[in-house]
């Protein structure tokens, strides 16, 4: 079982490319086989692999060989920690105690939802 | 007046450093000055500024120079769009229309309030 911890550094640097993010997008149907994730991008299969690899690492997405194709997966757990880090930045920034607790409740509610 | 247009790479590629991201964790107190960032760091005052320059090419800071002293200040706006990008993925990652949907409907209801 893979240890969950997300590592801010790896999972921004990932996000800061368009193609990644684009690719990201992409897997919100489900798992994509990698070919179908390359196409539209219109990038050779080596260039495909070093951007999924880079989202790997992060655990942004996960991918698993199933015969002779690799199916990639969203990770939303990573997303969601990283979103997290966020919206505690902006509750932060815009002075408002209140709003982080509300948000920290919509977590604390929402997390045995999250388990399933 | 400088147009609003973050720049989701210029952004995520400055959020990938611990120091970055620990210098925008200090401006949630408010304007903070250049030498108060640094100091915490330990780093040399020129790379400090690089690490500022970058925040500020993303514009998750703003810098004003007054008198000798130039002071930083966090711009929510560029943190808030970042949080709304991660959201929305996350929201179509969950396979959870609805969320989107709320959090769409909160967003219209705080526009008018980010504006002022």
């Amino acid at each position: 079982m893979a240890k969950f911890d997300p590592d801010l550094n790896l999972i921004f640097q990932a996000l800061s490319d368009p193609t990644r993010r684009a690719m990201l997008a992409r897997l919100g149907k489900g798992a994509v086989p990698v070919s179908e994730l390359a196409r539209p991008t219109g990038l050779a299969l080596p260039t495909v692999m070093r951007h999924l690899s880079v989202l790997e690492e992060a655990q942004l997405i996960a991918t698993e060989k199933t015969g002779r194709t690799r199916l990639c997966r969203a990770r939303p757990d990573t997303l969601a920690a990283t979103a997290d880090w966020l919206e505690e930045q902006r509750a932060i920034w815009e002075g408002r105690a209140d709003r982080l607790e509300a948000y920290v409740m919509k977590l604390m509610e929402q997390g045995d939802a999250g388990k399933s």
